[in-house]
C-alpha cells in the first residue's frame, strides 16, 4: 500500500496524517481553515472543548522533543483527551521487545490515535501499516524524512499573513539536506501552488534531488532572498559542525547568517519564520529574529491550533457528532 | 494485623488490594463481574465514567515499569481520577526520608488511593498498615511477592475464554521462583477451585514451597503440556541468565521455549498467555505468540479493565454514589 | 519597576506570587481567607472545583523538586486547569535557547499561568518582567531569595492554631543564611505584626542583614526557644555540611537540633514546624517530629490549599466568574 493511499479511507478521509505527500490541496485547506475556528479558541477564556472526550491519545516520543510534544500535549488536553505520554528509551526498547510489540501492545490498551516522533525514517508510516482499522496515526517526526504538522503550521502562518500563495515568492533557507521540516515544507508549498519556491544553502548541504522537487536552488543568500514574501529560516544542527559538510559557525553566520542588511533585499513586507529553537547568532541574527518581520512565537501558537485541527478532522471521520 | 484482614474492612468489603492470598471466592467474582461491565465501557465511542472524579490516585512506582503503569493511569484516567505519578528514585528516598516519611507527606496531600510497585517484598502491607483510615492501597508488584492486579487480569482472560474453572487443566511454565506473577495466579487458580493447576520449571527454578501451594510440578515441558486448557508462560528474566540457575538462553529454549509442536500436546483450543513483555525466541516461539491460540494482546486490554474494576470497588465501599 | 508594584496591578491586585516581600497585610489576609475555603474543599468526597477549567498553568521546574511540585500540581487539578509539566534540564536550556527565549516560546502556547523553580534568585521576577499582559508568575522557589507560597502555608498552619499574630513569640531554627523559606518567612511574620520573632542559628550562619529584618538574633537554642508559641525548624542541607559553615551532623544536633527536653522551654502548647523533608536525628529528634505538638503533617495539606488560593485570587482578578 502506499503512502498516498495509506493517510486517506475508502472514502479519501483522513485517517491517518503521516506526510504531506500523498495529500491533497482540499484536504490542507479543510486543516487549514478548522485551524482557524481553534485560533478563536485559543482567544476564549476557557480554552477547551469536547471533541476528543473519552478518546486516548498516546504521546510516544523515540526522540526528545520540548516544544513539539508541548504543543501536541496542549492540544489533545484542549480537546479533552485522555492523554498517555511515553518517553520510549530506544535502547530499552531493543533490549526486549520489538516496535512492533510496542505497538501492539498499546493497542491493546484500547488507544485511539498514536503521535509519533522516532528516529528512523518511515517509521511513522510503519506503524500506520500496523495498527487496525480505526487506529489513527499522526507523524511528530520522523528521521529526516517528514515533519508534516510543522509544514501545516508554517502554512498557516503564511496564510495568515499572506493569503494567496499563487503570488508568493518564498525562500527556505539552511541545512535543507538534514531537515525533515524543509521536505515536508516542500511539498506543502508545491501542494498550493506558490508561485516560486527557494531553496539556499551551502552547496554541500543541498540534497541531490532538490531540483525534481520543483524549487529553483541558490548556494548565495543574498541574491536568493531578493524580492521574497517569506524567509523560512530552518535550524542549523550543530551537531552536524563537526562534520565536513559545514565550516565554522562564525563563517557559516557570515555566509548564511539572516541579518536585518541582508533580509531587506526581500520584500519590505516580508515576514521571517523559524521551526525553532532558534541559534541566535548562527542562522539568524538576534535583532531579526525579535524584529518586526519575525512570525517565529506566533507560529508556535499556530502550532496548537493546527495539531488541534489534524486530530478533529481525524476523529471527525468516525462520525463521532459533537456539540460543545 | 494479618494480610488477610489488613485486605477488608470490618464488614469484609474490599478496601486494599495487596495480595491474592487473604481474598475470597466472592471477593475475586465480584472484581471479575465488575471488570466485565468495563470492557464494555472500553469499546464504547467515550471511554470514561465519572467513578474517580474528584478523587486523587498516587501512582509510586519505586521500580521501572511501562505496562503496568500505562494500564494503572489509563484505568484511572477513564474513572475520572485526579492522578499523581511519581517514578520515585530510590536511591533519593533513602538519602533524606525514609519510605514512612514519603506516605505520611503524600498522604498529607489527601490522596486517596496509593498504587505501588516496589523492589521488596511485602512494602504494599507496609504501606497499608500506616496509612490512615480511608485512604487504599494498590500493589502493583512487590518483590517477588504477588503482583495480584496481573493475576486477576490473568483470571479474566482465562474465565473470558473457558468460563468454568473446575473442569480447567492450567500450567504455568518458567521461573517460578522469582516470579510475583505466578505466586498470584497460584493462589487465585486455587480459590476459584481449577481442577488441576501444573508448575513447569526446570529443577533449579522450583521453589521449595510449590507443593504446599497445591500444585503439580513437572521439569519436563512437553508431559507437563499434554490435555491442559491454558498455557501461561512467564517472563524469562535476563538479568538472572548469567547465575548458575539457568543455563544459555539457546538451551532454555530448547528445553523450555513453547514451540508449536510442543504446543500441540495441549489440548487444541488450549490458550497461550504471557504476562510481557515476552522474549520471543527464548521462552517462547515468535509464531505461537502471534498465533490464533494466543491471548496475550488481549490480556493487556482486559487489565485496564481489571483495575477499573478494583478501583471502582474499593471507592464504593465508602458509600460515595455515582450516576453516570 | 520595582518588585512590589510587578506583582500588583493598577487596581492593587494581585497579577504574580514572587515575594512575601512587596505585599501588604490585605493580601495576605485574603489569600489565606480564600486558602481556608479551599480547605473544606478538601475535605469532600469530591475535591474539585472548576475555577481554572479551560486555562492552562505550566510547572517550569529547572531545580528538582517532589513535595512543592506534587502540592502544586495536585492544585491546579483540583481547580481544574490544564497541565503542562516542564523538568527542564538547565544544560539543556543553555545550550540552544536562552531563558527568555524558553518564556516566550511558551507563552506563545497560551499559558495563563507559570509556576516556575530555579536556582536564581530572581528568576521569577525576571520572568514576570517579560511575560505579556495578562500572564501570570508564580515562585516556587528561587535561589536563595523567596519561596513565597511555602511562607504562606506556614502562616497558614499559625493562623489555624494560634489565630492572632500580634501575641506571638515565634522562632526560627537553623541555616537561615541559606534558606529562601526563611526570609519569606521573616517578612510575612512581620506583615502580619507578629509580636516577636526570633532567629535561632549558629554564629556562621546567621546572614548579616537579619537585624535589619526586625529579628531577635540567637545562637543559643535552648534560650532562643524559651516562651516562644511556634517553632519553625528549617531543613539543613546536607550538600552545605562539607564546608566550613558547619560542624559534623553530630555535632550540629547536639548545640541545634530540636530535642523535646529543649522544646520544653517553649511554651507548653507550643507548635512544632518544618518545611520538609525533615533530617531526623539532624535538626529535629525524630520523636519531636512524630509528636503530638508536631503540625508538620499538616502543613503539606495546607500546601495545596494556599496554592489553590493563590492560583484563584489571581484568575480571579482577571474577571473570570466561576459559579460552582
Amino acid at each position: 500500500m502506499s503512502a498516498k493511499n495509506l493517510q486517506l479511507d475508502e472514502n479519501g478521509k483522513l485517517q491517518h496524517f503521516l506526510s504531506i505527500e500523498g495529500l491533497n490541496q482540499q484536504i490542507i485547506t479543510e486543516i487549514l481553515d478548522t485551524a482557524e475556528s481553534f485560533t478563536s479558541v485559543a482567544d476564549r477564556v476557557i480554552k477547551k472543548v469536547p471533541i476528543l472526550r473519552g478518546k486516548t491519545v498516546a504521546n510516544l516520543f523515540f526522540e526528545p522533543s520540548t516544544r513539539t510534544r508541548s504543543t501536541f500535549e496542549l492540544a489533545e488536553q484542549r480537546l479533552s483527551a485522555d492523554i498517555l505520554s511515553l518517553n520510549v528509551d530506544t535502547s530499552a526498547t531493543t533490549k526486549g521487545e520489538s516496535l512492533l510489540d510496542t505497538i501492539h501492545n498499546l493497542e491493546a490498551m484500547q488507544i485511539d490515535m498514536f503521535v509519533i516522533r522516532h528516529k528512523d525514517s518511515g517509521s511513522a508510516h510503519f506503524f500506520a501499516q500496523h495498527v487496525r482499522p480505526g487506529v489513527s496515526v499522526l507523524n511528530a517526526g520522523d528521521g529526516q524524512h517528514e515533519h508534516p504538522t510543522q509544514a501545516m503550521l508554517d502554512l498557516y502562518t503564511i496564510r495568515h499573513h499572506k493569503q494567496d500563495f499563487t503570488r508568493l515568492k518564498i525562500a527556505i533557507v539552511g541545512d535543507i539536506m538534514h531537515s525533515r521540516v524543509a521536505r515536508s515544507q516542500i511539498h506543502a508549498l508545491n501542494l498550493l501552488n506558490t508561485a516560486e519556491v527557494r531553496v539556499i544553502a551551502p552547496k554541500t548541504l543541498l540534497p541531490v534531488d532538490t531540483e525534481s522537487l520543483g524549487v529553483q536552488l541558490y548556494d548565495d543568500l543574498e541574491r536568493g532572498l531578493r524580492d521574497v514574501d517569506v524567509v523560512i529560516m530552518l535550524r542549523l544542527q550543530k551537531e552536524r559542525m563537526s562534520s565536513a559538510l559545514l565550516p565554522s559557525e562564525n563563517e557559516y553566520f557570515n555566509q548564511f547568517g539572516l541579518t536585518q542588511e541582508r533580509l531587506d533585499r526581500a520584500n519590505p513586507d516580508a515576514i521571517v519564520m523559524h521551526p525553532g529553537p532558534a541559534n541566535r547568532g548562527v542562522e539568524i541574527e538576534s535583532s531579526v529574529m525579535d524584529g518586526n518581520q519575525s512570525v517565529i512565537l506566533q507560529q508556535v501558537g499556530f502550532g496548537i491550533s493546527v495539531r488541534m485541527a489534524v486530530m478533529s478532522i481525524i476523529v471527525g471521520r468516525t462520525g463521532l457528532q459533537v456539540s460543545e
